[in-house]
């Protein structure tokens, strides 16, 4: 498998870390998000993603899959071992759920296109930096909510699952934008405990070949 | 089972649409978004959803679910029959893919919180309706892309999928905001084969008990 990342791109950090977690090998081929306008716009590119994002997963057989919970998702269903997603469906639809509050609930409002949007209403980026530093706070303050009081050592369970790969990632950008994350120590506990393993330390911006 | 929900809600229409198909009985609890500056933020609502978003699933053992992707996963699993999403493993990314690039790609750029901070903005809601315009615009020519030359009567296969539960809601509020929709020829078309099914009509917003 080869997939198409960018060191500091959030999805694709969240597909090097399943990836690493269930010990599957693959290929990195980066695209460069910033340089010259930004290599996913390049026509090669949108003829793989034509959504012009990363990741892109790129199959033995040459089919390309998009959307890093969709990418999980087929990962976990083709090599179950070192499951992503709890089989008991209630901790299966938690997991699915935590993930989405980060999916859907933050990353989309602070990636790159629309803070590059937002600094072409406020050139300054004040208005693009308050807004990313606004929405990834108050989406981490609604997922500790979500999990406060849980006595696991990750978010849900004994083990990371989706969650974690969506997490990490962006607590990542939380810092870069100078949210104040003493308001989500039980998200800081989990972040301590992935740290510790080699699949996250592996998926880490700074040891990516293409980092800067 | 009851279901926290406001006609016009996308997402909730998504897991009404979900239920439907699944011929699943569950009870109507409209939230308000707009009048009194949002039933959501409301203390008895954000104790069952910290996030102050529609839908919330009440189980019947009182749990609440969030997320409509999680939730709809969740109803999958615990009710397989009419399943929302395929088996093959390839055909279930490819659903979950596009389901994402409508859950992650296009509503949450243009959900009632993001264009209310653009209204802060700029309050004639010129910034907003553009806004809005070109994210789903652009969002809904790159869904059509991954699916042109398909020849399913859905978007993937011949029964729609968790897919289409996004597609409809999307849709509808692409001619809110003006979108040019001949451009995106297959997704009319699944639209028109969604359109027959009673569990699309069924959970239209103009059929809602709440609808104005």
């Amino acid at each position: 498998m080869k997939l198409y990342t960018y060191w500091r791109s959030s999805c694709s950090w969240r597909v090097r870390i399943a990836l690493n977690l269930k010990g599957l090998d693959y290929e990195l081929h980066p695209v460069h998000l910033v340089k010259d306008g930004g290599e996913q716009h390049s026509q090669w590119y949108r003829e793989i993603n034509p959504q012009a994002q990363l990741p892109t997963l790129e199959l033995a057989d040459g089919t390309h899959l998009t959307q890093s919970m969709a990418i999980m998702q087929y990962l976990d269903k083709v090599h179950p071992d070192v499951a992503l997603l709890p089989t008991e469906p209630l901790l299966y639809a938690k997991a699915l759920q935590l993930a989405e509050v980060i999916n859907a609930g933050i990353q989309p409002l602070q990636n790159l296109s629309v803070l590059q949007s937002l600094n072409r209403q406020d050139p300054s980026k004040e208005l693009s930096m308050s807004w990313a530093r606004g929405v990834i706070q108050k989406g981490l303050e609604n997922l500790e909510s979500l999990v406060k009081g849980s006595t696991t050592q990750f978010l849900l369970t004994e083990t990371p699952t989706i969650a974690e790969c969506c997490l990490i990632p962006q607590l990542y950008n939380a810092r870069r934008f100078g949210c104040d994350l003493s308001k989500v120590p039980k998200l800081l506990e989990v972040e301590q405990a992935c740290e510790k393993l080699d699949a996250f330390q592996q998926a880490h911006p700074s040891v990516q070949p293409d980092a800067q």
